[in-house]
């Protein structure tokens, strides 16, 4: 699962898009140059480029998500591609087909692109390593393994508003241990080279091992947030705050909450980042989440811009594409 | 909920189509005119024009309804939009997201239209009072309040078959005190001016102060449809049948069933509506919903002719068309 | 239900497409030599063509069937068409519309086509017997009737692989009386006239009266298999598995499980067949299933081919086809 050479073409392009581990700076920066390129068209009156015209991408959600499926049908959709939209669990499988038969039954149908979102970790590049060659599997997120376009809209945000990584502390907020958002992030953060990446929680939501990956563990939020340049606070799972691993909500909220006074303590100018969807008065207070330095619908609209960049990226199809309009924003 | 100046934008334009209630006759016939020269799309070999492409209009369907969805589905499809079609219920919500986290959600994603249908009266106007300012809401349907696309099918149909309003008598048979339907249409009769609206129907099914909007009430059918021009039957909805509010379904349509011999009460070219799906034999008998006078199939086409005219009205985007087209049925 | 004549519109040419029965061999030879030209299209660059475009298809699905649904889905993208998916049994019926209003209401928003799935026998006729004149319909599998674009796809997949029908052995395995695939397929080999039909199955799966439509009964797998050119397995339904008429799964793959044995009793150079999803150690062993003589997934590439010719040829839209394509492969 660590092998990312999978998602790389013998010539070094990106094929798939499944993990951000492995990946080199050169290849974080072109997609976040080509979604430069792409990050007009939600704004235009026509929000269509023709890249992929005549492409069919099957959205393969095998655990439910509106707003990560609905991005990456718009990207597609604005990408003019066809989109398929399918909710495994509630189909092939009643009947009892393996996972291979299914994706082999969509290969035959001349997808070009399988869309993965699955609750086990591993399962996108399972799926990567066994589909036909002329086709590219993106990661919507993997068990707690990986959710690579989540990080890079991220990372996309954070440069738009930061500029440079090089000087950056970023603080990333909450449970660290079921958070395949965070790993992502944690790979993306350490190629692109930032000073320093905290990650802040108590100890039954963080990796005994983690520190191997270069971040600086905190268990005091206020100590941790303390001259941060971006503040990236995770989404408690419903499902967490009802085990035994944690308190109460409002206990949480206590200790790890993102309020205006904790805000403060961080850089003047800090961001304030968030997955979505958030929960009000548990990670966040609502004056953080719809103030002046939250960024998180911001992050939004970049997701539909990062998913764009990837799947022409990985479909090849870039060269149609106005150079123009890339190198105004290249690095 | 009754300020419908949300709905204009400062130069008077329809900006949100939210309720009839406060648009005047100008602007009612402007959405027929529009209306009649859509009318036509649904018949031609490409049924297609290219007013809203590369637009993106989301389905916010709250309360489930396969009808008016797929009208407005084929009608932003017919504009060639991109639609999304979220069924919220099953979605954000469970996630413990607020309704206004996921407009901005949406409205992140640059979306440029939400077509809104919901059980509460009220709530497309509250989205719409909280949307950025550059997107427009169509309201399909809120709680008992409105439903002005079905109100202006309905005013086209009349149009068509009986050309100017002022001389006709209208009569709205049913259950008034739930209906949207009715509520829209009565407003819409009175701005464009009608002879007399009839509302008839079962003393608990007639709201006490019905009367304040210029209607006559009538509780006996036969009386109700003398020299009737229109016959406008509102479908009974079954979980009424089963409360204390109505006796059983055959004793309703003993009172209140539209039948061939009472239709013949009305005027010899009187026409029979229905918003559908119809209950036959509960509030109309099967040889009138399928008789020579019956326009019910006529209402589904045109509503897709209207939901074209107004999604093309609010977006701003009629510049674009031939007004030939428009000029020649205009009034 | 076996008055075809339906199907043909008074120049002979296909209309709608309900069942192979009454069909002619130049018609269907036609069907198939059309397919030949669509079948390059999934493997373009740009893989639509603009037969269909601005045309509304309707799937109506009163049965699910994602596999089905997605290629119809597929098909009629590519050919540019609009496509509405309608799961029937969760809407209108729900609101106690009876079908026939829900045919007329569709007709009235200006479909242009429904395919048909549904649990009953004659469903597809029934709705094609009712539609409006320029409607078109087609079957996508009605009880255990007839499954005619399955059986069309399965004789494109044997002409590819085999040339002429004439000489052909074609053995078809498994439970031939609930199976919609089995009847199709048996008329569509005699129309093409091939040399030999063999249906191979236990007593309780096959219809006592078969030999009348001039097919070899036999119930050892073994005999029924020598010399065959082509095997085409059945899917045994789950439900069938648990009933009366069947020993246990283990059993049933002892006595008509193909597995690498006994393939080797056909010919060398036989083909396997299967309309998927397949049980794997149910019908077919996975050696056979994933072997160099399975087509099975040939099958699903072609099953779009063999829908967009159907859906092109019974909208009347081939004048805009360019012959040459045809012409290449005609026979």
């Amino acid at each position: 699962m660590t092998d990312s050479n999978i998602q790389l073409d013998k010539h070094g392009r990106l094929k798939h898009f499944l993990t951000i581990e492995g990946l080199d700076r050169g290849l974080l920066l072109d997609i976040l140059n080509y979604a430069e390129s792409f990050s007009g068209v939600g704004e235009r009156a026509v929000k269509k480029v023709p890249l992929l015209r005549g492409k069919t991408i099957a959205n393969l959600f095998f655990e439910p998500s509106t707003r990560t499926r609905t991005t990456f049908e718009l990207a597609a959709k604005r990408l003019s591609a066809d989109v398929l939209s399918l909710n495994i669990a509630h189909s092939a499988t009643k009947k009892g087909e393996s996972l291979l038969d299914t994706l082999q039954t969509l290969e035959a149908m001349h997808c070009d692109m399988f869309v993965v979102r699955h609750a086990n970790s591993g399962a996108a590049h399972f799926i990567a390593s066994h589909v036909a060659p002329d086709i590219s599997v993106i990661n919507g997120g993997d068990g707690r393994h990986a959710h690579p376009t989540q990080a890079m809209l991220d990372m996309f945000t954070i440069r738009r508003h930061k500029g440079d990584f090089a000087s950056l502390r970023i603080a990333i907020v909450g449970d660290i241990l079921h958070s395949r958002v965070a790993r992502s992030e944690i790979h993306a953060l350490s190629i692109l080279g930032v000073n320093e990446i905290r990650v802040i929680g108590p100890r039954t939501l963080i990796p005994k091992d983690i520190q191997t990956l270069g971040v600086h563990v905190y268990h005091d939020l206020e100590t941790g947030l303390h001259n941060a340049d971006v503040i990236i606070m995770l989404r408690l799972q419903h499902e967490r705050m009802c085990s035994a691993l944690l308190p109460g909500e409002s206990e949480y909220f206590n200790l790890y909450g993102l309020t205006e006074k904790r805000l403060s303590i961080a850089k003047p100018d800090a961001i304030v980042m968030h997955p979505g969807p958030i929960n009000r008065g548990v990670e966040i207070d609502s004056q953080v989440a719809d103030g002046k330095r939250s960024v998180i619908l911001q992050q939004v609209s970049h997701g539909i811009a990062v998913r764009m960049a990837v799947m022409a990226m990985t479909m090849g199809n870039l060269s149609n594409l106005d150079p123009g309009a890339v190198d105004a924003h290249s690095h």
